[in-house]
């Protein structure tokens, strides 16, 4: 069996807590879903913030939903060095010892003293998934991209939850790195 | 023995034919050195270059000299989205059938035909480094780098002159995608 998985890239993106869009939106507000994502339940919503930086504001970055228990902002490497805040390398969700930053919107302000991060890059699969691949949850792997720009992606984790679909997550340096436009299929290696 | 080789990180730059920097600095112009690079002869002038695109314009652009035959600006794919220039991925001074650009200073424009290039990533090396490589002129390898975010760069040209030193080149894509800052070493895997 070919161990082959669709490579999706994320651009820089928040995911909120509740508590962050009742300020950032109102009280109560629901984040309202414009696209599906390929993770089921997982959404790209109609809402947008801006984050603001010690040297620059991005504005309308996306808001991932539904909301989670933490906010946290996505982001690359050079959007790093761009706003102004130190890149550091995580798994979504290992918040602690983050920097912080200021996410805005015309209804309010939220001053997050951490959340950050440059996300690692990983693969989230299926129990299914990963005994057809012969890998388990937390494992690290390598993937494969054959574009123009060749790049074997090494410390690639695995991530296994019954809820999750076979899609591999990378950054947008990643994918420019390799010359990865829209999605492209990767090949697992071990 | 152990193929090593240090990786250095391009940042946006042009070169320039002494027939632009006539019209950017002047008739008969000649850059000044400001600090030299790891190919011999090369350096980071002290003059600095606008590059207008259609979307942005880049200020304080890095011009590396002594002057070329053609004119060319090399970028990053991140900067090609950002200043609205197709990216052609190809070898430095291949730039037939790449996009123009408009290059600036208070002194003067150009309007840069074609010569707008993503650089492919590469090994400079003398003949004698090639040797000991096992490698020749115009071979492609792959490069490892061992930083937090390890990646396989493959698609790696080997550029043989005897006038080079032993580095290789990548864009500043590449090293974000791999986390590497200042410089790393690489490992020449064939």
């Amino acid at each position: 069996m070919k161990k082959e998985v669709m490579v999706e890239v994320s651009a820089r993106h928040v995911h909120l807590s509740q508590e962050h869009v009742d300020i950032l939106f109102g009280i109560g507000y629901q984040l309202t879903p414009d696209k599906w994502l390929s993770q089921p339940g997982q959404f790209l919503s109609k809402e947008r913030v801006n984050v603001i930086g010690s040297k620059k504001t991005f504005e309308n970055v996306a808001i991932l939903g539904p909301v989670r228990k933490n906010s946290q902002f996505e982001l690359s490497l050079t959007d790093c060095r761009a706003i102004g805040v130190e890149g550091v390398l995580r798994e979504s969700g290992y918040i602690d010892d983050t920097p912080g930053i200021t996410i805005e919107t015309p209804n309010g302000k939220v001053l997050l003293d951490r959340g950050v991060i440059v996300a690692k890059r990983h693969i989230h699969m299926t129990p299914q998934d990963a005994s057809d691949f012969g890998v388990e949850d937390k494992q690290i792997v390598k993937v494969k991209v054959n574009t123009d720009r060749e790049v074997i992606f090494g410390d690639v984790v695995v991530r296994v939850h019954e809820n999750f679909a076979l899609a591999m997550h990378i950054d947008t340096d990643e994918a420019n790195a390799a010359f990865i436009g829209k999605g492209v299929i990767g090949e697992v290696i071990m």
